[in-house]
Parts: C-alpha cells; structure tokens; sequence
C-alpha cells in the first residue's frame, strides 16, 4: 500500500495518474489509490436538482487513515468494483413507499394549446382515480412537436403563472390530487432561449426539479426521418435526479434514452426510476423504443418508465407511441398500442433489491479496467 | 483559454480535478482542459493483444500548441463529445474488407473431447465450403460447461500442441482454409489457474489473440439457476481488441456481455464487431440474450456476433442456443432455434458508417457530463 497523498481534490482518476510513474509488476496491474482518494458518501438528504441549483450531492468523507481498510473490508475484490463508477455509486437509499402505481397518459395532442391542458388535466385526474400516485406525461403535450411550433407553444416557467398555463395547471392537479407528476416536457423560454423541459412537481404542488433535454435530437435518415431540434431548441446542461414521495427519480427526455451513460449516471447515483417522456417516430419507434428501455433498465437494475403522445398519423411528425414500463429485470411490465391510453401499473421496489441480490453487478464491474465518471458530481466533491 | 500546463501524464480527468480550484461562472460549467490534455491518437498499425502483451497502442501526441485549436476546428461543439472517451474514441479504421460472409457454428457439445474436436472441425470446414471467411464457435465447446469439468477439459495453450489439441485443431484448420477464427472458448490451464479463454487465429494459422473471460458467471436467481465459475476459474486481466483480415474485433465471453462498459470501450478502440461466444441459459437466455446484443450494437453502432452451444435437455447446464448476428442498428441479422446449426451470414461494414452518420451519437456525446475511461489505454499512453 502506498502512502497517503495530499491533493487538494480527490478522485481516483487524478490518483491513477500521479501514480503511473511508479513501478509497477505488469503492464495490467493498477495499484490501489492512496486513501485520500476514497469518497464515502453518504445518502444525501435532499439534493433536488431545482431552479436555485442548490449543489448535487452533500458528502461526507471519512478520515483518511481509515479508508482504505474500511473499503478492503467492505469490498474485497482485487478488481476495483467501486471504482467503475467516479464518483463511487451511491447506495441505493430506501425509497419512501415501496410498492405503489405508477400512471402514464399517452396523450393525443393537437394544435389547440387551451384544449391539450385541459385534456391532460382530465388524464391526470384520471389515472388519479384509478390509484396513480405517479403520474407521467408525454414529450411536448401542449402543442405540436415541430421546430416552427416550439417558440410558439414556449412558457416561461421560472416566471410561472399566466406565463406558464400549462405548468401552472400541473402544480395545481399536483397538489389538489396529492400525487408526484413528472410532467412529460413542454417548449420552455429562458430569455432569448428554448429548451426541450420536463418539470416534477410534488404533490403539495411544488417544481422539485426542471430536466432540459442534454442531447438534442438532429438525426438524419434520408427517406425516414429528419429532424434537427438544435434548429430551435438550446440543450440542456446537467443531468437531473429528484428525490420524491414515490422514490429517486432521474430524467431523461427521448433522444437522451440513446446515450447509456446518462443511465450508468443515474443509477450510481441512487436513483430507482427514470422516467423518459418521448416521441420516438414511425422510423426508429418499431426498430429501437422497446430496446433501448429494456437495455437501460436490465443494464442499471432498476425501473424505465417512458411516455409517448399517441399517434396522429396526420401530424407532421408522427409519433410511435408505446409508452411502457420495465422492470428492473428487462421486462416489459406495461405496455399499449399507438392510441391514447393511460396505463396503470405497480411499480415495486423491492424488486430492484432481488435483481441486484441475483445478478450482483454492481460487485463485478472491473473498475481496475473502466470507470465511469460523474463530471459534476465530481466537481461538486471537489469543492464541497 | 488557459494557458498550457505541462505535466508529466495526459488526460482529461487529471486536468479537471487540477483546474477545479479555478472561478467558475455557474455550478455547471466545465472549463477546457489545458491543449496537454489532449491525446491525439493516430489509428494504431499494429496493437493486437497476444500472449507477449506488446504496450496496447501506439499514440502520436500532437504538440502541443496547436491541439486546442485542432480540437475546435475538428469538434465545434462546447459539450466536449471527445472528452466522452478517456483517452478520446479513435477513428473507425478502415477494414480490410468490407463485406464478408461469417460463420456461427452451434455445436452440441458432449462429454467426449476427442469427439468435441472432430465434430468442430467438420463444422468449421462446413461454413468455410459455403464461403464463412470468419467462423465464430460456442463457449466452452471442448467438453461440458461445469465446474467439474473445466479442469477436466482444460489444455495449456501457451504451451500448446499436444498440450492443447483443441487450439491446434484451430491453428491448423484456420491455415489450411485461410479463414480468420474466433474459436468459442475452451478451459485453459495456466500454471494453477484455470480461465474461460477465447483464442482468435489468422489465416495463417497464428494465435493472434487469446481473451480470457474477464467477468466470471457467479449468479443466484434462487430455483431457476445458481453457477459459481469462480469456484474454479480465474477472471482474466485485460480485454482483447485483434485486428484481422475481417476487420478489428472485439472479444467477450458470455457473461462480458453484461457489462455495456467493455463494449463502450472496445468501440472507442475502434472495434468492428464484437464477438461474444456465450451459453446463457433457460432463465436468462429467454430474457435477456437477444436484448443484450442488440442494445451492445445499437449503442456502440457496431456489428455484435454470439455463438452458443447447442441445446442438451440432460447437460448439467442447459444453453439456451440462438446464435445470433445484429447489424449496427440493433437489427437481428440472422438467428436460430436451439438445435445444432451453422449460421452464415453477411457482414457489411459500410452499415457501421452509414449508421454513424444517421444518428451521430459520437458527436453527441457529452463529455462535460460524463466520460467513459478505458483504464489501461490510458495508462499505456501515460507511459508511452
């Protein structure tokens, strides 16, 4: 074991590096980091990602002279496991309510803005009725999805009120209901900005978390499908975990379900549902929606709901439909065709505890081999 | 920009920690790194991993003041897609070939090693006649899949020749019909270790390539399916990239599959397909086999190919079968039942770039959110 380093911030990848100098037996082998590196972390209270960016993630860093051994002790294995994930993953906290039902309206959308809230304030209320204590929307339900209909359908959410219609009534159904909604997304303005925004509220009605889209859908499959989003829309900027009545919460919007590293993200950082509200199209709906669910949720070990608006062969983009929700185990829980649908199902935690217990692989990843880091959790360590 | 700073190891992470101490205007920005951060990294001419373990790939280093302004020209974006690989993905190399036809010989594997070989021999010659210039064999195709059969079964192949007349079988067939051969894998003893290990020959005969599986099968879904490898097998240290007449592969075995990050990285080494002999099982065969391999091709957009055993209802361990070929749009190319059979199919590796510019997913990435680190290719640079 090497000595202990001083570094003003900590990784293991900072650690790696100052120690490629020394010797080392074979070309493979890579020494253990001084205990300085070692972030335990513990469950964090509250760290909602909202407007007022309050810092990720509160840590807590045990004294140096005892890490190393609590980790050997705890860990075990010559093949790094914890070190996979930069920051080390976050054990899975223990979700406020286990067992609950979870409801996704897939919604038919049109051009009458007035008309697409109160139709999903109906479903909302709905799916409230039938036992939803999480209701999920679809991608862009208050007017059509399209680069000339985005500024014209735009809210200013931070402002809220008559500047946010569509957000207003959401915190409001919330609260009158007593449900969590993740809020599929709507066309938000920020100044001269739009983005592609999922807004949570919790069911006193309160915007927990705001997710803008972080990758932006430009694909170009001649004869298919086109669309360049970044036309009109501006990316978002950080990752979004929410912590909820009904569980660890982290948000994805359509084109961010294709990059598996949002997803690796997340569940590292505790979280035991993403949600991806998304209109997957007549192209890449039938060949990749259902795979990429699957994948991400039997390769993280925890619960994919995603929602689509339904389909209306008539629109200028046509959507794919389908919204589902998997299992922690690949499998397709709840699923519907193309029309408008409010699925109902139980969502139960504990089954992520059984998956995890079958296929442990969070205890046989190879981080001596790949980590993968965190950026902004790690930044935010490194200042904290 | 800030001004270069010289330090004796490369990489993005260790200028990110280095750089953290440095005003920032908001929580979630992510200066640039330094220009000696960045690794530009010609194609490699020569990188196989063998059993002499040469240094894993040569890298060019531009100097040092003209990088950032390269890197900008070249990436344009602020998100730092590049910086979503450590060290940066190489270039897609151009293959040797571009269309060919591979093999996948589901064998039935019985308890009789001298039969084992004959019986893979016939069948490498059977796809070789109808124009296989690649033949994929099963896991574990020498004798029964079982802890108690590995040492059994298992043969020295570094001393090879008698030693190991599984492997010879191989070298010799591969010369005498001029195919490239990823050979399943065999149990292989390596002074007291036992591993799980693919061995991959060129058309010359030559062992380019031995990957010893590097996640061992140690899963418990209680009354569906226990299996313990590392009772008695090895994890094997490093994963395996060979370049071949067919193109520059990427090997795992079965259980590898399971970890998304060995395909990010194999893809990021600019690997053309992945090969992954493997014998799932009734449990997770019908769940997660087919998922698997199409979500590691659609993710990576690249060519996956599986080869599996043959179903024997009265084995110890059942093999699901349903060797399987996907393009690199996640589409199942060519499958089968359970039953022995030999898979020809067509490789076509203009569908990689093709895809790649449909959905530009590695120009999408961001690199200011996450990063995926190929541990030892970045130490190889380090000491390079």
């Amino acid at each position: 074991m090497k000595a202990a380093v001083s570094l003003p911030y900590s990784g293991n990848l900072l650690l790696h590096h100052l120690q490629s100098s020394a010797p080392r037996c074979c070309s493979s082998t890579i020494l253990p980091p001084p205990s300085s590196s070692l972030l335990f972390i513990t469950s964090p209270k509250t760290h909602y990602h909202n407007t007022n960016r309050p810092r990720l993630f509160n840590t807590v860093r045990t004294p140096t002279t005892t890490s190393i051994s609590a980790l050997s002790s705890s860990m075990g294995s010559s093949f790094k496991p914890e070190q996979a994930r930069v920051p080390p993953a976050l054990q899975l906290p223990t979700p406020p309510i286990t067992k609950f039902k979870i409801g996704l309206c897939q919604l038919l959308v049109t051009a009458d803005k007035e008309r697409n809230i109160a139709h999903a304030r109906q479903a909302i209320q709905d799916a409230a009725k039938k036992g939803a204590q999480l209701v999920v929307l679809p991608e862009i339900w208050n007017g059509p999805y399209s680069n000339d209909s985005f500024p014209v359908y735009a809210e200013d959410i931070d402002v809220g009120g008559d500047a946010s219609p569509s957000t207003a009534m959401l915190s409001e159904v919330a609260r009158v209901l007593k449900i969590t909604i993740v809020g599929g997304s709507i066309p938000e303005r920020c100044g001269d900005k739009l983005y592609n925004t999922c807004c949570v509220f919790d069911t006193e009605g309160k915007l927990k978390a705001k997710h803008r889209k972080i990758h932006l859908f430009d694909i170009d499959i001649p004869g298919k499908i086109s669309f360049q989003e970044s036309k009109t829309l501006t990316a978002g900027e950080t990752p979004t975990v929410v912590d909820t009545e009904v569980g660890r919460i982290g948000i994805g919007i359509c084109y961010d379900i294709r990059f598996q590293e949002l997803a690796m993200l997340y569940a590292a950082r505790g979280v035991h549902l993403i949600c991806y509200p998304g209109a997957f199209n007549m192209t890449t709906g039938p060949l990749h929606w259902e795979l990429l669910q699957r994948a991400r949720a039997v390769d993280n070990q925890l619960y994919v709901a995603t929602c689509s608006p339904a389909r209306d062969a008539s629109a200028g983009y046509v959507a794919w439909g389908h919204s589902t929700l998997i299992g922690p185990f690949g499998e397709v829980l709840a699923t519907t065709e193309h029309d408008e649908a409010i699925i109902i199902s139980e969502v139960d935690y504990s089954q992520i505890e059984l998956r995890r217990t079958n296929l442990p692989l969070e205890k046989q990843r190879r981080g001596d081999l790949y980590q993968l880091v965190d950026v902004q959790r790690l930044n935010s360590q490194g200042n904290a």
